[in-house]
């Protein structure tokens, strides 16, 4: 009976084709938008279509976008934002297009630099004083659920260190989710992602900040997973399974907004910044062994997630139900993705895997002290190596 | 695949002994706190309570507040606030007080009377065009969930008409929801609100507006009220019970904020009007019987809610299922209550039948039409003749 708080002020607008209400919600915003879009769609039927849909506004494109943001990137589209005069930003593309225009949105409006505002232990904050010009999220992926959070993940271009804007001033004023922008993303990417945004639900789910709002969202969000990311990986154009994979995703996004990510986006996170592993494949190669280390301190959460799977194990005991769940994650992403990935597929190798294990335990020690079983640097070393 | 909608901006905070952080909560607002409070606390421990909290603010207390908040004291209440010089209000009570603190607010900041902005069908609604005070929204009651939807009903002084004043400005800006509050709550009154805020739960997620927000939010307040209503009226002071019917209520608000209650609350709220049934036993009352005569028209959702009362039903066919649940809830309505209800013992005689069936199709016209089975004018005399 602890308390359980909900806040999400961003108005979620979810369905097929709700990108068309583009001008009806830019009206009450002004008249020169800043559009922060991911590299990929410059020259892209997506952005051609998002102009038109904003006809009539003043509209400057910034695409300074990298999968892993960072802070001079942003600091240039500050620069370029405010001197444009935008009355509002619209981003458009995956997680990095969203955590960018959030970062530029701040230090646009608030000055300083983006590294100013980054969580980092002993380094004081630059308060946020300024009020931010409204955001308009749009998604072009199912994965991070950014558009309905308070974080943007950036990376230090000097130090490459990665960490986090957390500000209530974060989450945008609207979330586009429209399924269809999902359909032409390849198979793994999609797959990935997929992957991404069912950790968010999982991890949250498991994890000790989980509470009664974000446990609806975790099992909604997982249920969604469960129902459709087959039909996807085999059929892209599937837009009712697409329709759902959205859903999760903003799911997630909620679920880890109430609750928090925990170990498997530790270690995914640790490796990603030693290999390049992409962030849902990082996650993807080390889950199901998590899981498995961690069997005996979550175990009813494991055995009903597992049961969401495979109604049949709803026969067994509880610990049999839970130690399902490893080899039914394992399989399941080597046949949504395609192939069975591993962390020497991302070009880890022996010789790094105390890299990582550090790295999880400075940048993502939040991830590693909230999971149910609290990894020492020895057992994060071992749990790694079994990933290999 | 529709589209879907979520929009709450009111932050929550839910748990046993939240009051406590009002003063905090009140920090970022000011230092004149105006107190709308339900009458029955004027002299109470707890609006002594909220003063010791309060003690470092200038307060004023309005407290006329009555079950059906009336233009006028809203008129008077906001001519207080506005002289007063309010930073912000805090509203403490059941749906009456909050919905009373929602009205002040809107005519204290924007002028005009309070039935200028309610909506009614060829009546213009004045335009909120100035800043609101920060509403803190403290209920004392599980039932309404008015601390986190966007509705205030009011009842015209002169021509006694009932409408509502529905603005997305009307989200309070929290909503402190202590169960510890509750705990005074006399058992028939703790029945009746948890019926009010089953009846959210249920009526949105059988409505055509229910989307997978909403439903999550359905499903699990019907779950909360399932699992703690028989506990919380055997023993008011298990608060873990009392904690339950809390969250059902916030949850039950947020269902018909994003969804909508149908014909039980519109024949419920018809009834109240033409006799003084209370909110909550004037649904109770009409509650078994409209699902009875809609019962082809829903099968699907009412088995599955059938399904969550009674789990052994699930062995039966889904019309059996469905066909179970009048049964289960007048069953279960009589013994939360602790006596059987029906329209006779809240005064409704033969001849007054078609002045309820007239007043459900004029001025609850939307819960009549957005139920699965639309009643006709015939059909609600028939209807409400069961319930008597």
């Amino acid at each position: 009976m602890t308390t359980k708080t909900f806040y999400c002020p961003t108005e979620i607008i979810d369905g097929p084709g709700v990108l068309n209400t583009l001008p009806q919600i830019a009206a009450e915003y002004g008249t020169k938008a800043m559009i922060v879009v991911d590299p990929f769609f410059l020259n892209s039927p997506l952005l051609e279509r998002i102009r038109q849909l904003l006809c009539d506004y003043e509209i400057c494109v910034f695409g300074k976008v990298t999968p892993n943001p960072r802070d001079n990137d942003i600091n240039e589209g500050a620069a370029i934002c405010r001197q444009f005069g935008a009355d509002f930003i619209v981003a458009i593309g995956g997680g990095s297009a969203l955590d960018s225009a959030k970062a530029i949105n701040i230090v646009s409006t608030n000055g300083g630099e983006c590294w100013d505002y980054v969580r980092v232990a002993g380094k004081e904050i630059r308060p946020i004083t300024e009020k931010l010009l409204p955001l308009i999220a749009i998604p072009t992926t199912s994965g991070t659920g950014s558009e309905c959070t308070r974080y943007s993940v950036v990376t230090n271009s000097v130090t490459h260190a990665k960490s986090t804007i957390k500000t209530d001033l974060n989450f945008p004023k609207k979330a586009l989710v429209d399924p269809e922008l999902t359909v032409s993303v390849p198979r793994k990417t999609t797959a990935l992602t997929a992957i991404d945004a069912f950790a968010h639900c999982f991890e949250s789910y498991i994890g000790p900040k989980a509470n009664e709002f974000s446990e609806m969202f975790s099992l909604k969000g997982m249920e969604l997973f469960i129902r459709s990311v087959r039909r996807v990986c085999q059929d892209g154009s599937d837009t009712e399974a697409r329709n759902d994979l959205s859903m999760c995703s903003t799911l997630g996004g909620l679920a880890i907004t109430h609750s928090a990510t925990t170990l498997p986006h530790g270690i995914g996170q640790a490796l990603s910044g030693v290999t390049d592993a992409p962030h849902g494949g990082s996650i993807a190669v080390c889950m199901p062994q998590v899981i498995e280390w961690t069997l005996p301190y979550g175990q009813p959460r494991f055995a009903r997630v597992a049961c969401m799977f495979d109604e049949s194990l709803k026969a067994l005991p509880e610990a049999e139900q839970a130690a399902a769940l490893p080899k039914i994650l394992k399989e399941l992403f080597s046949e949504i993705i395609g192939e069975k990935l591993t962390m020497a597929s991302y070009g880890l190798t022996e010789d790094k895997i105390e890299a990582v294990a550090d790295m999880a335990l400075s940048s993502y020690s939040g991830d590693v002290s909230r999971h149910p079983r609290v990894a020492s640097r020895d057992d994060l070393i071992e749990i790694i190596r079994r990933c290999l």
